[in-house]
């Protein structure tokens, strides 16, 4: 199976530098990024115009921005570990993950840069798997990479390490929760350079990033995302194997779950999957009939326009500011009911709810919901 | 939950005996004895007609037809064990085995016929079943018993026997595959009389009638029927379980199956029954949510008149006979073709395939297809 057809922009070095500044700077997330590319066409604008855009959403004092240098000793340390910073849209950057909304701008890579070119499939499931949850995994995995698909998992223990132990040799990516140099759980120390040789570790995160237990359901979005399809093999109720199947739902992602026993407790979450109208899965080749028709199809890419111009669309006025900010409170609200209530357009709407983010005032949940912090 | 509502034919002894019978003689099953009631009006209007039949059909001798004697002997045997024979369309004839097209039309019952008239669930599984899969097929018994449901199976070893035994305090059938003389396997001789309190013993077959392999299948089609549900619990590829999973999807049965490991070969039908559409069940709730509604319908009742006048349409003639008759091989095909290519009406069609039934020439198999032996 070859790499799938992909375009791509190729940011200058200062570009680079830019999106690094615009995305490591206070409560600019991946969303936000894109919104302030759009709106102002380039990273460097973007930032000029954060300052005075958290005023306007009533920040108190200025908002920290990344320094250049701050930034250029992220590049300079990144580039002496061996770690490359792939901008959203550019050819190397995985082409499935540049379609959810909230792709990272920048992905740090280190190791075999080919692999993130192929398709993969994500296997994730429990850390305390049972041995036959992880033969099933290992067998999965290697059948998988034997029909040329590329393993995605998160280096847990369990489950996510068995699918990376098998499919060493055929390319496996692993995705941190932290930075670079933060893998963990720090046994797997060795597993991760392993996967090096025909694989690669990838991260949102700057390096120094030690990861906090939030930050990985934040993670398994980037597994489903990176995937076509993701297998969830001994997943308990409430475990973070269905936190990465909700996100591979959200993105339009196949679902896959090995069935268990009704009688174990690892199982019950995979198995609620599958009644839930996930496809069960006992062999690699269940996964493979799915999704090689998908893979024949085009992709919808959402390749970002480096320096775009602006669109059409002044500021907000106070009136306008006011209306969208008395609607929102604690409580998360859409943002279409915000639209709706306040009678503003969407466009204005959205501006609104940017100055108040880059002020630090806004909370964004999923299914475009809002809230106050 | 309160049994259905019922309407009911009675049979008079003598119908009774008729049936027996009828049903008793060569080459005549449920379906062949179904048309030759609704032909002749009557089983003794039918016995009298089924020699000329046969001769039409092909006979190179009469049929042998079960002597007034014979009968005689079965049900006074019948009633010394304690065995009732229900005839299709009496009131107590389990409700939902009358909507079958081949319901026994006399079945035999030993144990609490009341236990007949309320909502069964059928429970079926592999005779080597693991403890895993005795214990879940135990609780789901129990649970579907506290719930008010008959539990279903087959007596055998492993899951049958596991359902049954956690449901004789609430209510449980055994369907057997021999004479009620003949229970199967020998050693579950105990558990069988211990279901007689609160349920019963069925079987199509006579008295006296040692089951072989070939009755089990046949059976299996019986265990579907009478449930409204049917779930399966570890069963292997081409095992006894999927023939009646098959049956009770031709049945319009829901069929259930509970998930297992991928790699026990044990839950390899159970799982592929998941990827064919069957539903995962894990607790008892699964079933009671879809099998509730359905049994708050009406269901289409297949009531035998038991003395109604012979439909109109004539016998077939020499010229009709032949032209079905060429049509056949010993390759099934469908009775519609038959119809299409032989240009006889489909009442001229089903009425040649009777008489070469009743000459033991015919052999139908499923979908409605048919072959010369």
């Amino acid at each position: 199976m070859s790499g799938e057809d992909k375009t791509g922009i190729r940011l200058t070095d200062e570009q680079r530098l830019d999106w690094l500044r615009l995305i490591r700077s206070d409560n600019v997330g991946p969303r936000t990024f894109r919104m302030l590319l759009q709106r102002y066409g380039s990273a460097r604008s973007a930032l000029a115009a954060v300052p005075d855009l958290a005023r306007r959403g009533g920040a108190t004092g200025p908002p920290r921005l990344c320094s250049r240098d701050d930034a250029e000793r992220e590049l300079k340390a990144a580039k002496s570990r061996g770690v490359i910073l792939l901008g959203l849209g550019e050819r190397e950057y995985p082409q499935r993950l540049r379609m959810i909304d909230d792709a990272p701008p920048l992905l740090a890579v280190r190791g075999a840069i080919a692999a993130l070119d192929r398709p993969m499939i994500a296997i994730v499931g429990a850390r305390n798997a049972s041995a036959a949850g992880m033969r099933f995994a290992e067998r999965l995995a290697r059948d998988l990479g034997a029909a040329d698909f590329v393993i995605v998992s998160g280096l847990a223990r369990g489950i996510d390490a068995a699918a990376h132990r098998a499919s060493i040799a055929t390319g496996t990516l692993a995705v941190l929760a932290g930075g670079h140099d933060h893998v963990y759980p720090p046994e797997h120390g060795e597993l991760a350079e392993a996967i090096l040789a025909q694989g690669a570790l990838v991260s949102e995160m700057p390096l120094g990033w030690e990861p906090r237990a939030r930050d990985f359901p934040r993670r398994n979005r980037l597994i489903s995302g990176l995937a076509v399809a993701i297998v969830v093999v001994e997943a308990a109720k409430r475990s973070g194997s269905l936190i990465t199947a909700r996100f591979a739902l959200e993105q339009g992602r196949e679902v896959f779950a090995a069935p268990g026993s009704p009688l174990d407790p690892r199982s019950e979450g995979s198995n609620g999957l599958i009644k839930e109208g996930a496809a069960l899965v006992t062999e690699a080749a269940d996964v493979i009939a799915v999704v090689r028709p998908i893979l024949g199809q085009r992709t919808d890419l959402a390749v970002e326009e480096p320096e775009r111009a602006p669109p059409p669309g002044g500021d907000p006025g106070g009136d306008e500011r006011a209306r969208v900010t008395q609607l929102l409170g604690p409580t998360p609200v859409s943002i279409d009911d915000l639209v709706r209530l306040s009678g503003c357009s969407p466009a204005m709407v959205r501006m609104v709810l940017l100055e108040l983010e880059l002020a630090g005032r806004l909370e964004r949940h999923g299914g475009a919901l809002v809230s106050l912090r």
